[in-house]
């Protein structure tokens, strides 16, 4: 029995929802896992990752313990789209879909917070594994436990991912932000966030560029991303671009559009013209299911 | 003919969302407007506002300035239950009562987004008169104009104002504030407010302790109202309270209580005992209506 596990992209720090919103993409990876009599073989990824140390078998063997799940030998087969180090949750598609292979041999696959909890202590923060659980635009707040709540969206919008031919490490993103700011710059944040969120339920188009702007983190991590700066100009007065952030810590930069705005992508492209050489463009949608979890 | 406009109490600065989040709650102000045919005859208020610097008689002209309404005289006759200078928005009663009483002369009574705008103008900020007009909980952003929009709340909330015998300026309130702040503490209030908002549209009560929460501005005002830290803490212990919050500027403090904790009141009251001398306590709804109108 193969147990096959399909994890969603993740979008974190949504605009000003900072550490706190994130939702999820239909840009997948997918992990199958059989259990062998011995050993570890891991197909489908960079050989620098077929080892001990390869991040879903560390978290598949941490959602073992959690379930009681005694094995001797594992197979892992990976596949996907979902590019590395470039703001997209690759690496907690790799932590989810390990917790959720070793729980499915269980039947426990289903056991989502609890596999948010786990998942979440393995990767440091629930940012991008929250979405990647429970699908859609999430809220995720950690106290003594996670608690992860969905943001109805009401209309349905396009995410066109622009990303980068280059990586930027979180760690290197976090290093340039500032310990203090202006107060000025906190409130415009909130009031950003609050018009987002609720731009987003009311289905009110118009309040999304203003609402998805930030003012703490976006402003110092720009500098690390070249270009960054003409291309968020530039989409800003893009009249049918509803709102731009930077994905996660970056390098990657989400444009919102609507279902309707069929052109979307071609008009972004010949706007941002050879600013994009060499980057990849994805029109996605969001995901509203979460991982899934098979047998075959 | 008369005008009666009844304006309900607002509480702005809602937990973390200073300057972009407020509501509405059942208890009002009520003015009625008749034109004469010349002078100024104001009622029902104390008699050092019975005159032309009257804050309802100069929206009213504003208002007929706007709506083109000419006249000569006029009669405001004012009762209601609103608090002065507590937080709980008694001055945006006045401004917006006026401007829909000169509004309705001209059958423009229902004419909320254009009374929201001079409201705005003439209060410096749309925190009270926005949920004043539109009812229920709102998020309002000033940028070239004034963009509210409201939050479905799920469950049945009470807001037990809790209203201290004394006043407190909203501008040596303003004067405490720092112009700088830790990131940590806006990134807390970003989080907050996310949480807080998810919560309420989701029904989530368990988010809402931690998610009425705020570091903006109750630090640093705590210390001009008597016994603040000393009921926060009550209050945040009390399991059956959902959250608490500074009211607008100050000093009314609110506490959030489920519809069904009848005795909520009361067990408050023990709690608090002698911290609450001479305060006022009131058991309020959301108001879901905005200010109303009619003829007589």
């Amino acid at each position: 029995m193969q147990v096959k596990v399909r994890v969603p992209a993740t979008s974190a720090n949504l605009g000003p929802g900072f550490d706190v919103a994130g939702l999820a993409v239909t840009l997948y990876n997918t992990f199958v896992f059989e259990l062998l009599d011995e050993g570890l073989d891991i197909r489908g990824c960079p050989v620098q990752f077929c080892n001990e140390d390869n991040m879903t078998y560390q978290a598949f063997k941490e959602g073992a313990k959690a379930c009681g799940l005694e094995f001797n030998g594992l197979r892992i087969d990976c596949s996907g789209d979902v590019p590395y180090t470039r703001g997209l949750g690759s690496s907690s598609t790799c932590i989810v879909a390990g917790i959720v292979g070793a729980f499915a041999f269980k039947d426990k696959y289903d056991a989502r917070q609890e596999i948010l909890e786990l998942a979440t202590r393995i990767e440091g923060h629930p940012d991008n594994v929250a979405p990647a659980i429970f699908g859609g635009l999430t809220v995720s707040v950690m106290n003594e436990t996670v608690t992860t709540l969905n943001i109805p969206v009401k209309h349905d919008y396009r995410f066109v991912a622009l990303i980068p031919p280059f990586t930027l490490s979180t760690e290197k993103a976090r290093s340039v932000l500032p310990q203090q700011i202006n107060r000025s710059d906190a409130i415009a944040n909130v009031a950003h966030l609050a018009l987002m969120v609720a731009s987003l339920i009311n289905g009110y188009d118009d309040g999304l560029k203003l609402g998805f702007k930030d003012r703490l983190h976006q402003p110092y991590r720009g500098h690390l991303i070249q270009g960054f700066d003409e291309i968020m100009t530039i989409l800003e007065h893009d009249e049918k671009v509803l709102g731009c952030y930077l994905s996660g810590a970056g390098p990657t930069i989400m444009a919102v559009i609507s279902g309707d705005d069929l052109k979307g992508v071609v008009r972004i492209k010949a706007e941002l013209g050879h600013l994009l050489d060499d980057w990849q463009v994805e029109k996605l949608e969001l995901d509203m299911r979460g991982y899934t979890c098979d047998y075959e």
